[in-house]
């Protein structure tokens, strides 16, 4: 991509309302805007990241056998009403009339619709386990959206919702959905640990939250230290496998990790001092497992391999791309801007033409964009005529993981730069070695 | 995917409330399901099909040089206003209140929203051209939602917006989009036809619809038969160059074509009888060119070459991919079931076990599908105990454009069968030479 024809609108001064540095730097390098309050358009900086966070989410489901699908946005209240939620909500639920006075409400979760598909379409104990799950957006009418996209009213959520004939099963497929938000996380570079939690307006009786620990986190944690050293499970894991599932789940809950409204502060002071780890957490996913809360009032049963109905065990998995997105900045930044992690990064490198307009610095940028996009490389081309030290301080901010630069020194003698946006280092090499290196 | 652990439920029956082929087709494969009048889940089948034409869409918006992102759903009232359209609308727009009493609406289109985020960071003529766009949910509170997801209230759009100095250069914009929707829907395995058009709610005095040919559409259309045998822009068009943008709006603007509310009897009657064309006619494209209808009220300006300010022009350009998805149905399905194109279809080859438990049928397709998966296709293996006459009935179903056969007899010889969906072409050949022909 050409910088000169993208669109991605830096901004100079810190912008007022922006509390926490995450939202700072989200608006400094033109990744979202506000719309309304807690409404948020995700300019193309920050739908490039965005869309490779959600695929990364993406491929973690489906590895361990999530199925995707796509419900819509606006619910019909008699759902709602089957399972008891429509009067409890309460005010977070955005109610809406149609033009034919029917009430109808933004979801804000999904239980109830995906119950209603379930139970439409499968009556054996056969079709059994099924997880489904989509990437769409809710709306949450907070009375205070604060932190940008980290708190935001309209927000996308990945909600993925277990089938299972018995406690048991349903047990399994919590702990498959377990692995895979460990794998998820650590893809997206952040250390996440996994905390009994309050299961909230969800329901249920068996939930876990899973915390990044960041200064600007809204909740107040308390853990083992020895989380920061547990192992993620492996990509070829066997999700299948009923044990090993189990032994995933069971080592990462072995030590002490719960949020404030769980915390028991006689089992945290029986951990020694010098491995007590109170402090404070973003919440990035949360899972539930609520037996037949919802299976029961709305009838969702399957014929048993003895002939009988059973009302089906389910949980629910949450996590929100766009308060991620948020997330990864506050455990990934310095003082010049964001440093995105290679996965999430909306671009493999930065060209950086100190002089554009030289016809060797054009010359020199030309091959190494062309080369480097060729190479299947996402390039961001900075053929601009601003000046260097903009074009330091905009490929800085923005947090692509290295630079080329081409100034017209090196150049001339068949140079440039290769500087490595998180420990700073800058090598030089040839023009050739660079591409050759970056290309890899 | 094993179908025994995927979720594609088909009906049997022919659903009674659907009036046209697609509709029936669509939710009998368990493509989709109603939640609300006119408000659709895509089930996990549709859910493929349905992102596989939002990424031939997006590869040629972004070829066209639109740059993507993504605007919210809700939008406030105050921007409505501003335009002029708050009132206007009508019943179709989705009026909503919060929980703090302000008026807000489910975004029908986002000419305004785009406008006011042109507005907040373009100061200059040297960021333009500048096309902007997302795909994004809509809703439109119809009267009569009908056909599935043809015309349905919670729809998704792919709506890009351009942004010009001078009116030649909206021109030159509106050409771009115009090749790019030539070679969207000819990749979608669509021959759609631009015809002249009526601007409705979105204004401006230049606009064309794209239009499929299909006895079940809603448009009565009247055009020249030549369009048939237009040539679509290549790959490797130069979107840069204005006379050959200019050459493919003329070519395809040269012989008469329109839809009943721009229709010129005179006009059509010059036409030599044999070369004229009515027809009923699926609308599944829309661009407009309105000039300052937007910029103008809501101050969209920036400095030009002169140093002066300057109103910018501009343009919208829509496709409804859940439209599409029954579109591509209507012009391609015999009485079996759906035939895909290539392009859409949700798997590459489905692998048909005739006698799952059978070791050497079983062996057999799980080497192909293991094989075909390595070389990365998209492969669906039909592993259930259903009978074979019920397999079929569902690969013919769905659509999928290669079936290999695997049964106890041809296995025994080391054979299966590949049969061609759409001729209804079969071929025995040995398990190797079906691998080797299909992973190509």
């Amino acid at each position: 991509m050409r910088l000169s024809r993208y669109f991605m609108p830096i901004l100079k001064e810190n912008p007022k309302e922006a509390e926490i540095v995450s939202h700072r730097l989200m608006l400094r390098a033109g990744m979202i805007r506000q719309q309304s309050q807690g409404i948020y358009s995700w300019l193309p900086l920050g739908k490039r990241i965005l869309d490779k966070v959600n695929n990364i989410i993406r491929e973690e489901q489906n590895r361990a056998g999530a199925i995707e699908l796509s419900m819509p946005t606006l619910q019909s209240a008699e759902l709602w009403q089957e399972s008891g939620r429509y009067d409890a909500y309460g005010k977070e639920m955005l109610r809406i009339k149609d033009r034919q006075d029917r009430p109808m409400l933004y979801g804000p979760t999904n239980e109830e619709m995906v119950t209603d598909i379930f139970r439409s379409y499968v009556k054996s104990y056969k079709s059994l386990p099924l997880n489904l799950y989509h990437i769409q957006l809710k709306f949450r009418d907070e009375i205070r959206p604060r932190f940008g996209t980290m708190r935001s009213r309209e927000f996308l959520m990945k909600d993925a919702y277990s089938f299972d004939l018995t406690k048991e099963d349903a047990v399994h497929s919590y702990n498959k959905m377990f692995a895979a938000y460990l794998r998820t996380f650590d893809r997206l570079g952040l250390r996440a640990i996994p905390m009994r939690a309050d299961t909230g307006p969800i329901g249920g009786n068996h939930s876990h939250e899973f915390i990044i620990l960041a200064d600007t986190g809204e909740s107040e944690v308390f853990s083992h230290r020895d989380f920061v050293n547990f192992d993620i499970p492996a990509a070829d894991i066997d999700f299948d496998d009923v044990a090993d599932m189990q032994a995933i789940f069971d080592k990462w809950t072995s030590v002490y990790a719960a949020t404030s409204e769980m915390h028991d502060e006689a089992a945290f002071d029986a951990i020694p001092e010098s491995d007590r780890l109170s402090a404070r957490g973003i919440e990035v996913g949360h899972i539930f497992y609520f037996g037949t809360k919802y299976s029961e009032p709305m009838g969702a049963k399957v014929q048993g391999p003895d002939g009988k109905e059973h009302v089906v065990h389910m949980g629910s998995y949450g996590i929100g791309p766009t308060r991620l997105v948020p997330a990864i900045i506050e455990a990934s930044h310095d003082e010049n801007g964001i440093i995105w992690p290679a996965s999430v990064a909306p671009f493999d490198v930065v060209v950086i033409n100190m002089k554009a307009g030289d016809a060797a610095c054009d010359a020199a940028c030309e091959k190494i964009y062309a080369e480097l996009s060729n190479a299947g490389k996402d390039v961001l081309y900075d053929d601009t005529d601003d000046r260097a030290g903009t074009k330091f301080a905009t490929a800085d901010l923005i947090g692509v993981p290295l630079q080329i630069i081409a100034g017209p020194r090196a150049v001339a003698s068949g140079e440039v730069e290769v500087k490595d946006r998180k420990t700073g280092a800058r090598e030089t090499m040839t023009i050739d070695a660079a591409i050759k290196k970056l290309a890899g």
